[in-house]
């Protein structure tokens, strides 16, 4: 179980850097504390250990399969719904009232990564439902949570969110699915969907789909996208399933990863009337779709942290009984070959995959911290600052995790070697399964345009200020705590200033021309990622070293060394890359923008 | 076809900037010329698209399974295998007098490379056969010659390379595998290999693996080594094939790609006696192997240029055809959406895909150009330069078409977004298999090793000082060929100057301990690749600078155009990761040097 997420890490996130135990002196969370926090994780550790990890092979090399128009899927999918479902981790942050368990976001997050960990292409289909239901719980109307939430929250129906069509993949502003309004007040749902994750199978009685599409006369654009409710069988007011509504499996994707995980082409309404209930306002299924886009940006973040997790507990493990070769010096064959770990090589990608994954970690934890925050913070102004940081840091978590975590997954596998490159091991899977959190959800190039197209600008410059003001004091309390920190912190304030620096040229010269000022915003995305990656760490090194004062010892002043270690590892190889990106976007590097079609 | 390699392209690298027609100079070649040099890409290119291409997504869905104790591979492995032998291919660059073309190795490197972008699950069997081949002309006595290189040069046999032991991945000094004489001059082989590529198929009527094991009573380490000659069958002295030589296949192993190239663990002499042929003397056998190592390296190297090629023509491909959103600033919604191309940050990618992919076939055509100029160059210092820059420049080769190659073939994938992820298409393919090359004959640390080292010290540095001599020259080149490259000749100046001071202070550190100078030896490895992908890259721009000087028009002058805009994105935004490079290496960076065991 262990090999999965680190539990000593996970509390060590959890109580020490994100003070999480403070959260039951809240009146959401009354009652709550860490017994209880602690035996949510536990279950659901043990879920992943016996339902999700054992079938992670399964997933991959038995994946569903259409027989008869029906998707047939190996059974540790179905076994791993029930077993998720029989948790109520669905409804975790769901109001006590509606059947939820009222809890903090951080510790629902925190359980998720476990499910993640051990098997993505099963995890998927409980956060997709999860996704779908809170999306109703936020936006539709009383009779329609009524309808839809208790099965969908209870695991009885699954969900799903389907925005993307064929011709518009990354563009939502040239969706053409339509609605007809008819007579009752519902609408008739037509057009086609692409990439739909659980868009079809056999684990619940219904699946509910989120789809956006264009009301007759809507105006052009994303500001004419509604959002309803299309459930794959009709549902009567009483919540009694009925016949087909209409939603025909066109065909099912395959991919290179992620496999457990159905990948559909849906049509709606090609033969038959399809019923869509609308959800809000017309017109205004976009912003709706965007609170759950946001959600599920930082869950894919999320996702990508607990694969990069397992791969780099694989490789740990590997490293320390893999016994090959002799350190550079040792002349003598006749001596015994040391354990990998010993190569300094060696040590260096288990540090990378450490950063990255622990660095992961931390960031989607603070996320949900910070939604918390937002949601129960003490006073206006604590939430409205959460709300401004989850703005700035979102675009940040749905990417990094992917592909830093990418990179110490790679540093894995390629601990490894030919056994990491191996189908009878795990890390390829985890290699193959990641690189979609590069694409879904959102491309990098696409948050790359969030973050320095709207986030950094927004509010003149608010939310990107504040994250300044909150990494400078972090850098203050470091150098304060431990003089062996201050070269750190330093070194985070001197990346912070040019950072700053930059982005004042990138926003003037975004306002001359936004193509060209935007040309390298995906350059700036992975310079303002190893800096936010450069404070996590240097808040855990900062906890690491106060224990450490306070006379840690055995295997917890091991633990609290190896935060200390990969904080100077981070600064001392990860970081500097920085001084690459900022060259760049110092000079607003034209190669790019100035390259023509016909050149290449 | 030409989405395999660019023939232009190619070409351009053949005839501009390696000036291949001038080959035909020497005796060696005498007769041949650019119309017989066509000729041979032109089949070769022909054999790919038609035999190869086709059967690319055959070899990763239908791998080579085990059935009843055969390997039973799908129907393109054996049609690839006789169109490739017809060809001649595997006999290329051997004498005519043995049944070979006598060609250039940088003619046949460019032919092979067509196979290894179509197809590499195919394109291993020739290729580790050639090598095979190569290294029994080399050592082998004339009585081996005579027996074993007619069939494997004209494709009735193939051959492996046995090396890798279970318990000696990359340590090569802890094989156990044994030879034990027999009375006839013969070797009894006892022991077990694994990650034998081509270990066991039916392709051919015989398979020559060639052996590395120790003699009883051998010294311990690298220096009790030797080489044999271990056919599955045996072979009688007039080269009839009799019964089994007790070369057993233990199992076959599954990759994450490769999946056309069986991969065996293989028992020699376990249920009865394998007979092996000692080639050469005793206790030299890693010598010879090297000779045959450091070929396979540069041909890993090349197919790594192959397969990214390959991902960076379908992704330009893609993004002509694929219309998609709107750049930034353009507001109405009613305007049709663009090609991908347009918007900054996919050329951003394609551009990342072209420098790796040309780049990279840039550096292996110049090494197999640097093979010959050390056999067939007009002096004898011509010769020895020759081969010391094919010293320096084999880790390089190895590793970095490898490394920098796969954030190619990532780029290429993100381009094309879900459908890059998606079987249905080919990429994704292309980066499971290219991901394999930074593991097989010999890992990025085990090249890093070799080059900071071996090679950087070696003869006084002799190698590395003539590598920067060439690269200094070059940069004059450029700038006096074209002051618009005068700044790019200046900042490669700067490199070479930075990377010259790196390599004192690590030679200095590791004289004092060596373990402590090589812990960084990956980094150096990166920082020297990217100099010398920037050397390959400026001395295209030049030539494509002077082209247009002399008046190229319409498509020959984006060509070059295109070189020169990929020249500036190189040293606009690769480049400059030498300054982080740089940063580490400085400071010779401990963090990973001074990590623990107990730690992680």
């Amino acid at each position: 179980m262990s090999l999965q997420i680190d539990r000593r890490d996970l509390a060590f996130l959890l109580y020490e850097v994100l003070d999480v135990a403070t959260l039951p002196e809240r009146p959401r969370f009354a009652g709550q504390g860490r017994e209880v926090y602690d035996a949510v994780l536990d279950t659901l550790e043990g879920v992943a250990a016996e339902h999700y990890a054992p079938f992670r092979k399964a997933n991959d090399q038995q994946e569903p399969a259409l027989v008869d128009g029906r998707v047939i899927t190996n059974p540790g999918l179905q076994q791993g719904w029930d077993a998720v479902a029989e948790t109520g981790i669905i409804a975790a942050t769901h109001d006590e009232a509606r059947g939820g368990m009222q809890l903090p976001h951080v510790i629902a997050s925190a359980a998720i990564a476990f499910l993640e960990a051990a098997n993505i292409g099963s995890a998927s289909y409980p956060m997709l439902t999860a996704g779908a239901a809170n999306l109703i719980a936020a936006f539709g109307s009383e009779a329609q949570r009524q309808r839809w939430l208790p099965r969908m929250l209870a695991g009885t129906w699954s969900g799903t969110m389907a925005l993307t069509e064929p011709d518009a993949g990354s563009s939502l502003a040239d969706l053409r699915t339509s609605a007809r309004p008819l007579p009752d007040g519902t609408y008739a749902i037509e057009g086609t969907k692409i990439w739909i994750s659980g868009g079809d199978h056999q684990l619940t009685g219904n699946i509910v789909h989120l789809v956006l599409a264009r009301i007759a006369g809507a105006p052009e654009g994303t500001k004419g996208i509604s959002l309803f409710i299309v459930p794959r069988n009709t549902v009567a007011e009483d919540g009694t399933v009925g016949g087909s509504n209409h939603v025909t499996l066109a065909g099912l994707i395959h991919k290179m990863g992620w496999r457990g995980t159905t990948s559909t082409l849906l049509n709606f309404g090609e033969r038959g009337t399809c019923v869509g209930h609308l959800v809000g306002e017309p017109h205004k299924g976009l912003a709706y779709m965007f609170h759950m886009m946001n959600e599920a940006r930082i869950g894919v973040g999320r996702a990508g942290a607990a694969m990069s997790y397992a791969a780099f507990r694989y490789a740990v493990e590997y490293a320390r009984t893999r016994r090959q070769g002799r350190v550079p010096g040792e002349k003598d064959p006749t001596r015994p070959p040391v354990a990998i770990v010993e190569h300094a090589d060696i040590r260096r990608l288990l540090l990378t995959a450490k950063c990255a994954a622990e660095g992961s970690l931390a960031l989607v934890l603070e996320c949900a911290r910070l939604v918390d925050e937002q949601e129960t913070g003490a006073t206006e102004a604590a939430r409205q600052e959460a709300g401004l940081l989850l703005e700035v840091l979102t675009p940040i978590a749905k990417t990094w995790p992917a592909v830093y975590g990418q990179e110490g997954i790679s540093s894995a596998l390629q601990v490894m070697g030919g056994y990491g490159y191996a189908r009878e091991y795990d890390v390829e899977q985890l290699y193959r399964d990641n690189r979609l959190n590069q694409i879904h959800e959102g491309t990098n190039g696409i948050q790359a345009l969030d973050l320095l197209g709207r986030k950094v600008p927004q509010a003149h410059g608010a939310a990107f200020a504040l994250l300044g003001t909150r990494i400078a004091a972090a850098a203050r309390e470091a150098a304060a705590a431990d003089p062996a920190l201050a070269p750190l912190a330093q070194q985070l304030g001197a990346a912070l200033e040019r950072m700053g620096a930059v982005t004042t040229r990138l926003l003037a010269a975004m306002a001359q021309e936004p193509a060209r000022g935007l040309a390298n915003a995906t350059v700036y995305l992975e310079c303002a990622s190893r800096v936010v990656y450069a404070w996590l760490w240097l808040r855990q090194a900062t906890v690491a070293s106060r224990a450490l004062a306070a006379g840690a010892t055995g295997r917890e002043a091991d633990f609290y060394r190896g935060k200390l270690q990969a904080a100077r590892f981070y600064f001392g190889q990860e970081l500097p890359r920085t001084l690459a990106d900022a060259d760049v976007l110092e000079r607003n590097d034209a190669s790019a923008f100035e390259m023509q079609d016909a050149w290449f």
